[in-house]
This record gives C-alpha cells, structure tokens and sequence, in this order.
C-alpha cells in the first residue's frame, strides 16, 4: 500500500558521527578530547547542585554563565550566546547569518559539518582550496559571497593564523558575516575575540568540548557585537527556549573561575604535543605545524590508512579521513604522556 | 554608514519565555513544574557520574536511556528519539514530518510554541477552534492538511482526551503524520503510544520536565514506528549529533526505573489537584476538567487578570493569558499541599 504521507517528509542522508568504541582499556585519542578531567571546581558544582532545584527550568538566558564569560573575555554578558555545544551555536548561526542567496564561503578542507547544515538549511555554499601545505587563503575569501566561516585552528589540518590574518578576511568582507570557529584556540592559537569591537559584522565561536574537558555537558558560545548577538537570541527562542541545562550552567561558571587550573592543564597538553611531534619527526613523520590538542602526521615510507588499522587492532583509536588530499595523513588527538607512550611504541612496532 | 551584511540576516521577532521571577520565597506555580523533587535515585546517578567521563562526548545515541524508555513503554529501542527537551523533539519533528505546501493543523488554544515554529521553518498553517468548552472537535481535523499537531491533554486548557479521540483523529488523517505531544499525560491522561504500533503515521512526545521533576536536565523523546524515527535520526545528526548530556543520560534512566517514587509524586499531585479543585468549586470558581498539572479556572464574579496580579503582589504567581477567549481563566500549576493552601487563602484574602 503506498503512504501518502511520505511525501510529507524530509528525507535526508543520515550524517554519521566518528565511530566511539565501547571498548575498555582502550587508548582513544580520536575525538580531540581533553585528557585531563575538568576543574575540581566544576566537578564540586556538579555534586553540590541543589537537588531541590532539578525539578525546575534551567534560566532560558543562562545569565551566571554569560557573566562568567563575558569577565574572562573582557566584553558585556550581551556579546555572549549560549547553546547546547558548539554544534548547536553553529547551526543557529547558519540559520541567522546565511541567509542571501549567495554561497557562502569555506575552505575545502575544514570541519565537516559545514557541508552538512548547508544541505539541511539550503544555503549555498563555495569551498576554496588550502594551499599545498594546508594553509587557507586569505585573498580566496575576497569573492562576493553570502558569509564566510572557517575554524582557527583549522580542522583536521591543526594549522592556526593570527589576527593578521582574520583582519584580512573582515577587511575583504565588510558586506557579510564572518564567523571564526575557535573550537581549538585555547590549545596555543590566537584568538580574535578582541576584535569583535571593532568589527561589527564579527561572531567567535567556542567551546567547552575540548580545553575545559566538559565535552559531556555540551556548553558552546558565541562572542559578538550585541546586534549580532540579539539575531541570534531571537531565532534561538523561537526553537528551544533552554538550551543548556542547569548542571552545565553550573559547571560551566566553576570552570571559567579556576583559570589557575586551566592553563595548567593547557600547558601540560602543549608539553605533550612537543614531545610528540619531536618524537615522530626522528621517526621520519611530518607534522603539520600544530596550534590545536591534536596532530596531523604523515610518514613517506608507510600507509597512513594502514597505520590507523593497526593501531586499532592495538586498541590504540586515531583518526583517519578517506579524503582527497589528507589520506596520507592521520589525526592523532594529544592525550596522557602515558597514552602517547603506548601510542608511540605501537607506531614503532608498526614501523618495524 | 549602511551595512550591507544587515540583508543577509534573519530577523525574526523574539519569542519570549514566560516570566520566572528571581526572588526568593515566592510560591511559583506558574511554570507546570513538579513541585517534587525527582527521584532520589535520579539526584544519587548525578552525584555519582564519574568525574573522569566528564571530558568525553555523551553517547550520541543515549542508548541507555533509549533502552529504558522502550522497556518501560513496551517497544524497541529503535522506536525512540531523544533530544534537548520536547521543545527540541517537536522542533525537529517539524523540519522533518511538515515538509509539504499544504497548511499544518493545530487547535486555536493550544501551546504557543506551534505557531512559532511555523514561522521559524515557513510552515504554512491553519487553526481549528476548540469549541464551547475548550474541547477538540476531532472531526474539524478531516481537512487535507500537510500534518497534525496537538497536545494531549491539550494546554493551556489541562482537557485530556482518549484512545477513541486519537484514533479519529488517526483515520481521518492516514495521509499526514500525526503528532501527539503528550507532555502532562502522565497526570491522569491517556497515553496513546501503543496505538503507535498500529498506526505507521503517528508520533507521541513526551518530556522529563513535569512528572519527572527533571525540567533542569533538559530530556524529551519521541515514540513512533522505526522508519519514522530513523527520518528523525537522519535530521537531528545533520543538526547537533550531541543533544541529550551525559548527566541527563545518567539521571534520566534512574528516574524511569524509579517506577515506585513516580507513582507516588504522581499520586499526591493528583490527590492535592482534587482538594484544589474542590475548594475553588466551594468558593464559586468554575475549573476545566483536568487530566493535567495544572488547572484553568474562571470565576463569574471577579476579573481573573486582577486576581493574577493581586497573587503577584503576594508572591504567589499563577499564569494568565491576555489571549481571546481564554482571557477570563488563570492556570495555576499544582504545586504541594502548603504551597496550594497559600494560593487558595490568598484568593480567598482577594475576594474579601
């Protein structure tokens, strides 16, 4: 019998998320997660919540958590959004900011779900190459387009740029929105939260997946002018009024007060990440120059794919893209000294 | 100096949550909260998650949770979605299920929400008056229309309606998905979530907000036939694959076991509703059948819209809707036993 009703529906192809294991003991420096765990504050903040406060909804503004940001970011609680992760602020930008009907611009290789909410908000959209050795062009981006996004760091590459470089794309875009995605930036990039002052058509975006290690709490935000910043508000509203939930609110402001314990996890991440990328190069890897939690290597002499198989017959979980252009070349997340140690000698008895 | 970037945004008017009041020692009974805490086995999972899984991403299935929702509602795993609250849910059963030209269908009084969407997604749509006493004329449903929405029970009006209700509604609309969002049911309404298993068409939502003391945490899901939650997979993993958090993973499969502690806050919700209702009967109030949390009551003698702001001024506050026809009502949510015997002397105190 044939149903009517489905021609009612949207029918798309489903976007399959990086494989998880659920395997134990394993070494799973794949999804650019943070090694360390979060804040003991934030921690605390989780167990100490008022049980008696669950029952009701979260503050639809998530006004203690803008605050927090907006003080460690040097702006006003009304340059701040809030979402449910990254993921979430990205898409309602998509939804707010890309709305000509001209293509907007990104490079080609870059995060992969920018494709992906193009196709699910019909938006148009032009990618530009990366030059030969992984870095985005800026005077590409000079095209009329109808927004620009792309990451800095950019991923999977891991490359950063500095404020050089992100006033060059606004200089050449006075007539669109850009938006930078800094999922990465606390991991030694540059961030040009600083010049959403000055550039009234500028979003930031970041997280708390990767540095603040509350990957599991999905907090992601927005730093703007306050115009841009009310768009945002007023098509968030219209979908899902709370986005982000009590605990995280929570967590998040504790996470944002123990800056003595960020940067100290950051810096044992950096320390790793050079001890890493000195060891593979004496074994013969390139690596490309790194400002992120995570590492793009490559090795002349061996298969990169085949790299990534064995390593996950080790139970050593990497990550390994069957892309043009970067399947000679594994992404390898920065974990434990002790994780890379295990990650290090299964790359040399693969090597032997 | 004109910005040209201004075109290539959306702006849509605000939607604005409902008021929450920040001070302290209010009885707040306007927001369709449990006035119970959840579970303490739900507030136990939260204290307990380890501190150590916090840096990692939630399971983006929240299998576990999909698991106990399918045992407890007799189906398959595979017959449930999750996401960020209901209000997440229907959205993406919106941009998934009212995909044709023709209007939606939804009742006149009903949650507020509806309409929002459809201008957020440009979803044609048309509204069907409740009739006399707030019921819904299933037969006004047999319209074409590209789907159908509606509560049950519906709100603001608390009126639960059964089985025989939905399946009308079901035969006359075997061409469109059927959306039964069943946020209160679980206070007295009938659920319809087996008729699912008949019914291919049909989709019921349901939250972790009310009965579940969980609004907090941010949970809803949906139950319908494995091909119409795949659809809905396919369009939430092109959207934020991360929706549900971790600690609401954890918290919510321990409230669904907690069978015992569910029924219980639900009985003594209903046993104060009852007492409720009786008294303002007794004091000359007229109130709609409710099969919900809350209540929707008039009086011939006063003006409800004064009594609202007379409770205000007690900190007592109820809910009213400067909307047509149901002008002349407050809702008043059922809170505990104190909190209710506080409103009822304050109402007496005001028709003094």
């Amino acid at each position: 019998m044939e149903k009517l009703w489905e021609n009612k529906i949207r029918k798309i192809e489903p976007y399959v998320p990086g494989e998880q294991s659920k395997e134990k003991d394993i070494v799973k420096i794949n999804a650019n997660e943070n090694p360390y765990p979060p804040s003991p504050k934030a921690i605390e903040a989780i167990k100490n919540f008022s049980a008696e406060k669950l029952r009701f909804y979260p503050d639809a503004n998530a006004y203690p958590l803008k605050k927090a940001l907006a003080d460690y970011y040097n702006v006003e609680a009304e340059n701040i959004f809030l979402g449910n992760g990254s993921d979430d602020v990205i898409a309602l930008c998509f939804q707010t900011f890309f709305c000509s009907e001209k293509p907007i611009a990104f490079p080609d290789i870059t995060y992969s779900f920018y494709p992906v909410w193009c196709r699910l908000f019909n938006i148009p959209y032009k990618t530009y190459k990366l030059d030969e050795k992984f870095r985005i062009i800026p005077e590409d981006y000079r095209e009329e387009n109808g927004g620009v996004i792309l990451p800095n760091p950019n991923a999977p590459t891991s490359i950063g740029e500095g404020l050089d470089f992100v006033r060059k794309l606004l200089e050449y875009n006075q007539d669109s929105i850009v938006i930078i995605d800094e999922a990465y930036v606390d991991f030694g990039g540059t961030s040009c939260t600083e010049l959403t002052k000055e550039y009234k058509n500028l979003v930031v975006t970041g997280t708390f997946s990767k540095s603040r290690s509350l990957a599991s709490l999905r907090i992601g935000f927005a730093i703007a002018d306050k115009e841009l910043i009310s768009y945002l508000e007023a098509v968030k509203n219209s979908y899902n009024s709370y986005t982000v939930d009590s605990l995280s609110i929570a967590a998040g402001v504790a996470s944002i007060e123990d800056e003595k314990y960020f940067n100290e996890t950051i810096n044992k991440v950096l320390k790793t990440r050079k001890r890493v990328v000195d060891e593979l190069e004496a074994l013969g890897f390139e690596v490309l120059p790194s400002s992120s939690n995570f590492i793009m290597a490559t090795h002349k002499d061996y298969d990169m794919k085949e790299l990534f198989e064995y390593l996950k017959t080790k139970k050593v979980f990497i990550r390994y893209f069957s892309l043009p252009r970067i399947d000679k070349y594994v992404r390898v997340t920065i974990g434990t000294d002790e994780e890379m140690n295990t990650f290090l000698n299964e790359v040399k008895e693969f090597m032997k």
